[in-house]
């Protein structure tokens, strides 16, 4: 019985062929750092549908709320389309943030060397990049009331509500500072404070909650509109990117494209610390189910095993062992061992899911 | 006098310098081309709050009400840093948007061939660059109630309100598609209908006003987060965009920093059409006053002589002439006639504003 607690979601689609890379991979810190984790899996998405008509039983959700980490795969495909909005794959996903409270969700855009020439931008623009934006993920415009469409005289009005407390704004920016100085000690905080009241409120409760905690992290503040150039025209002027929830969405995604490589990103979401001192945490790579490929053994199975190394750092403070792990997927790319997804040569032949894993683990054998 | 009337509000900075360029260019039209326009000269923000304390009078507001185009050079500057909100240079701009009902806000992201280096995107994914972001500039979340700053239980908290009606949208909808008929016949319309109600009407209504009244032009749909993604991997596969305030606020200057050139970018602000059926029409370049190099014969007036040419193409319907005037601007820069800001060879001495407008005539003279 270790006291490192995983649970393991692998969902839909190419979920589970990229999570059972990720399983042979924490076998091995078992069996070779010593770090044992106490594994339980279980269903989520369209595959909890199918098993009990819904996308997240109550017995997964309460098994989410005591572990120390959730490592989910992805969820969705076109088999559930039709079904209700209430039961789609994604209100799983939904829910697990929600009840777990998952304020902070850290989107990495890192770019490889040896992948830089999938990026749309130039090749010095990009190479080498290692950025991280921390997007609110519980309040702001997509949650405010009132919302909705209403009648009004003789037409229809549209109606949504950006709304941010203090201490809403407080918690993301302590995350945001966190993470900072286990980085490049930078944070660049981003809102539209010039044109809106909780973009106001957001850069003074960003800088007080600096000034009183944080003074040794350097604190900027950026309109998000020029924050959308600046990371176009020269984003590793950045470290660390804290802003809210829309503002988030849209430029997480930007940096995410900027890389050039979806199929390489992980994402954590995490909120507030537990009994034990580690925090709520949920691991997931960014891309999706990818349907059209499931089942092949084609899928990428680097996000989702970079989804783990962040688990290492994030939950497990054991920032040594996830650089090892990243290390080795570097060298493994490096070394041209790809899957279809990051084929750049003509007449290559591709790597399949479960030989990028064994690649990876070699790898990590290399660096012992 | 000619029935084509123009207010020039060369206004602050190097605004006067670029748009004394651009009134040679508006003399060569009557000269030359029998285009005779009605000019008349005013002041706005820094300048005008110089000569009578109001950075925007209501004589220069009447004004601009009664011609068929503002041409406006930049507000601003370090000098007015220190004066009260309401009378800054910034706010006869806002002014003049807010009275005369400007609400689609047409901003090209061009890149001509000559120029393509300076984006930090690859050569192929800019070169050649053509696409329109319309944004609406007059409602959305910069302008609903309620809003502000609160004292709730123990905090603070801060609120916007996102709110759209059907006859905003369908307005703004009708200027994409009118556009797109005059371009690529392409109009792509980008929201968060996935998350937020305001954007499921923007959805709704942009279709019915399509089938309705533009089912010959192509429409799509698309997430703005997705938008922002599409629009760094791949910028030329749209042709048209529509969206919000706020979206269009992201993603118009995400577009410009595609194209590496700000100092190359106009941009036309359009209202509802007036008696003689021409838009309330607002030109003006997408750049800033440049307080550090004004009044040296430095500025790019090329942003400025563009915004003329969408004046020609969107106020007096002279499409012909406008490409003239916009194909004798890419020949200046294609024969390497460069002010300071576009120079990328080594030892290359910079073309004056004053020697970018000479050019820029020779290049019409040499089109007739
Ligand atoms: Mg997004
Ligand atoms: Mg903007």
């Amino acid at each position: 019985m270790s006291d490192r607690s995983l649970l393991v979601l692998p969902g839909d689609g190419i979920g589970p062929e990229v999570m059972a890379e990720v399983m042979r991979i924490i076998d091995w810190y078992g069996d070779k750092r010593d770090l044992a984790f106490d594994v339980s899996e279980d269903l989520v998405g369209g595959a909890a549908y199918d098993a009990h008509g819904t996308p997240l039983t109550d017995a997964t959700m309460e098994r989410a709320q005591n572990v120390d980490a959730v490592l989910l795969g992805a969820v969705g495909g076109p088999k559930y389309d039709a079904l209700d909005f209430s039961v789609k794959p994604e209100r799983g996903l939904l829910r697990l943030r929600k009840e777990m409270d998952l304020f902070a969700n850290l989107r990495p855009a890192q770019c490889f060397d040896a992948l830089a020439d999938f990026s749309s931008l130039k090749r010095e623009v990009v190479a080498g990049l290692d950025i991280m934006i921390v997007r609110e993920l519980t309040s702001g415009v997509y949650f405010g009331e009132p919302r909705g469409i209403f009648e009004e005289g003789n037409e229809r009005v549209g109606v949504n509500t950006q709304r941010y407390t203090e201490s809403e704004i407080a918690r993301v920016a302590r995350a945001a500072f966190e993470l900072a100085r286990r980085r490049a000690n930078r944070v660049c905080s981003m809102e539209k404070a010039n044109v809106m009241e909780s973009g106001v409120l957001w850069r003074d409760v960003v800088q007080e909650v600096h000034d009183a905690e944080y003074g040794d992290v350097q604190l900027s503040h950026m309109y998000a509109d020029a924050g959308a150039m600046q990371l176009t025209r020269w984003p590793k002027q950045f470290d660390v990117i804290v802003t809210d929830n829309l503002f988030g969405d849209l430029l997480s995604d930007l940096a995410a494209m900027l890389t050039g490589s979806l199929g390489m990103l992980p994402s954590a979401s995490l909120g507030a610390p537990m009994a034990n001192g580690r925090p709520k945490a949920l691991y997931e790579p960014v891309h999706g189910s990818a349907p059209d490929i499931a089942g092949q053994g084609k899928a990428n199975p680097c996000a989702c095993i970079l989804s783990f190394a962040m688990a290492l750092r994030y939950s497990f403070d054991e920032g040594e062992e996830a650089d090892r792990l990243e290390r080795a997927v570097e060298q493994v790319l490096a070394q041209g061992v790809r899957t279809a997804d990051l084929l750049n040569v003509e007449g290559a032949s591709p790597a399949t899911t479960r030989e990028m894993g064994d690649a990876v683990i070699k790898a990590l054998e290399a660096s012992l």
